[in-house]
């Protein structure tokens, strides 16, 4: 049984004049251990990354990529048809730019986490994933990569070497095949009833799903999406109930140390 | 009299389909010592910018940022109101992701140049200018900051000892206050012709104005625009008369040391 | 004394996954007469004018293009600097998309507005009214300009024989000019005192100025922002005063019936 | 034995500061009857549609609006994911602006011609089709629609009642399923040959396919691309060849009212 767990959300998912989710980030920071703070392409703009970057240091926070398409319209959420070699191009770009607002504030890149349909798409193309993973070799070898425990993405970092974290969706539901059932729209959520999913997959390995059987899960970190209707009570109750599980939040670097 | 300066120029200035200026990118960077690589907000992609980075890699060329106003439509070329912190925020965004791609190809950060109306207006805009510096002392200490001798950005960069580099504009006018002539088309130039006015401008810190009197000209590196017209010919005109004149052709860091 | 005057709201102000303002949609538009429907450069977007359009028609609310500048990031209220024919070729762009969305579901334009630093930009930049308003006698002789009654735009769209509609705000403060103050962000308001302000300024003519003195005021539609802080409780409490003191509210086209 | 056809080209395929092709606009004007001008979402902007629309008027060239997806980067010719009746938002919104200059200078809309992959995703998705043509129904019953003879859109368009188009693509290659051959760079082609290729299509009928076969081709209107290395020299050998062989070009309003 584990001790410890990492807890991620997207962060700074607003662009200019908008945001995104009705909780103030620093809310969810407060909770969270890691962030996946959006790079400009789907959400966020230089003025949130600056922003966010530094709520990240200032709550311990570990600090994470979140590079998706370039769709602001259809917020990442739409696959675009797209070379391997140039979407990894875009991901380049991205994470350069959220690592030198880290640098600018002391805080060193944690992790990588494409977004919306491109963590998708590169969880089922073969190739996509080996470009993203080579190039993270070459410009991060010791960026953890997020990805879905059944996704090409994790079995190509694990064979190259790149250290990888695999997460538990809290506010989506399973199938029996151990995927996320999409939708496009989130219902209002239990945060208690979120909770303790969360806190059995933590201590069984087991999730049940949408047709009603238990499947394993391993994982090690926890994520839920801050626009989720209820996120922050949510993020809350997930909190919560895991250190009164005597399992402790800790970021995706620390949890990933015990696992070496 | 100098034996050694920098011979700079604006690349990667294309976007998606769309590419600009006439020469290849190989024949311009087998002209220069230094590029300033357009990183996506004026002009530029990631795969201009990772296949640009490359080529500078292949020719010992430095490694430049050339932020710009978000402004694909103007090419930058347009003022656009804004607070200063919210522009160096623009700035560190894509200084990042230039130094990304440098980073995955092997090739350090040699400097940072804002483009068209960013550098005119950090120029004469002070509380712009202390921004953007400031930034650079915490994000690149050594990071040459490329700019015109007379501007609120030399004197600032120089007061906080963010190294500099002075530019003499290769294809542009000077008034009689130093000042370049801004055109929004430039002319057909004769290469000969602005090939001795930069030997002249070296070897006697001179340069005849638009009134036709000469004014004194202190400088690191020469720039000339890929946009201009015939901005091959211009530029291996400048290459071959500079060497005539025994005057060697090096990155902008290689100029700055010789200064200290 | 006025015995109907029109009310207008900006409307359709998200962009993609983002919404803006607290209110749903339907409640301002049950308490407005004209809509200004964001026309995609500075928010809004095709699914979003389709949608406010189809609601436009259904509550029998005056149609109106709110063009802005090419900024998403700055929500157009950034001055962006331009060629005067540039930027009404921006605008020509934006009202012909949003007539098409207004042809489609059978609803005519009623009305210009343009968005933010635009509106102001066009208020004291004469070339740029004359430009504006010489594109609007060729394309819809016989939409109404909305703008401040001392505006170039004024001016020069009487003088042309354009229709105009003048308008008071009812969430912002005047000052002795006749000016509004500029804010970033607008305070929470009393929605009583607006309502009261806005009644006296229909009955009176006349607005308290931040200084504390009275000034004359002309005008043919009240605005109020969907974006202020409780904007629907301010629009309601406007509508709610101004018919109790027997002053109809219906679309400016009706109101300036009156006036010829 | 036909007597007139259409020949059309994608005109406007600028951005900004970038132009895409060799030829000059007015010379490609020269040579056809009618233009596919791009609305802004993957080329083009404001200022080219207005100048161009301009230019059409001049020549008395057909007037269409040629909108794509939302890609400036990818040029629209990426396959995005969407639902159909948020594409044909995208179209109403692109139709409209387009329109709108032609309202400006005197023209009216003879045609839509999606360009690109949203050109190629109609063709094969019928649900899009259909949203397209109703949509086409209601906002510009008139207007042709012009698209492949072996496709989804022809055949809901045909039975709906739109008024179609066929094309012939000039300087692309068929397949025996009657197909164009997609090529991401089109190679220098024969003038000559391309311009026989299109009379022999007008005269008999028939086209080689790249297996060797003939095969029969209907159609109201040949297509070449602007961005097809040498199109003017293509366009022009082409417009030569039709007239040496008797046969008049002229906008395709024409040449389908020959066939009603």
């Amino acid at each position: 049984m584990r001790d410890k767990i990492d807890l991620n959300c997207d962060m700074g998912e607003g662009f200019g004049h908008w945001s995104l989710g009705e909780a103030a980030d620093e809310d969810i920071m407060a909770v969270i251990s890691s962030a996946n703070i959006a790079t400009g392409f789907h959400a966020g703009d230089p003025n949130s990354m600056d922003r966010v970057v530094q709520l990240a240091k200032a709550y311990g926070v570990g600090l994470g990529a979140h590079p998706g398409y370039r769709d602001l319209q259809g917020f990442g959420r739409r696959y675009i048809q797209n070379k391997p070699d140039e979407l990894v191009n875009d991901i380049v770009y991205q994470v350069g730019a959220l690592r030198e607002f880290g640098r600018r504030h002391g805080l060193p890149l944690q992790h990588v986490k494409p977004h919306g349909a491109l963590y998708m798409e590169a969880a089922e193309n073969e190739e996509l994933s080996v470009h993203l993973i080579d190039m993270l070799r070459a410009t991060c070898p010791d960026a953890l990569l997020f990805c879905m425990g059944m996704s090409k993405t994790y079995d190509i970092a694990k064979a190259a070497g790149q250290p990888v974290v695999r997460e538990f969706y809290a506010d989506r539901d399973y199938d029996q095949s151990g995927s996320i059932v999409f939708k496009r729209k989130v219902q209002q959520l239990d945060p208690h009833e979120v909770a303790q999913k969360c806190v059995r997959a933590c201590k069984e390995g087991k999730v049940r799903t949408v047709s009603g059987e238990d499947i394993d899960i391993e994982f090690e970190s926890v994520c839920f999406h801050s626009d989720t209707p209820g996120a922050l009570d949510i993020g809350r109750a997930v909190r919560q109930a895991l250190l009164d599980n005597d399992i402790r939040i800790v970021p995706a670097a620390a949890v990933v140390e015990q696992n070496l």
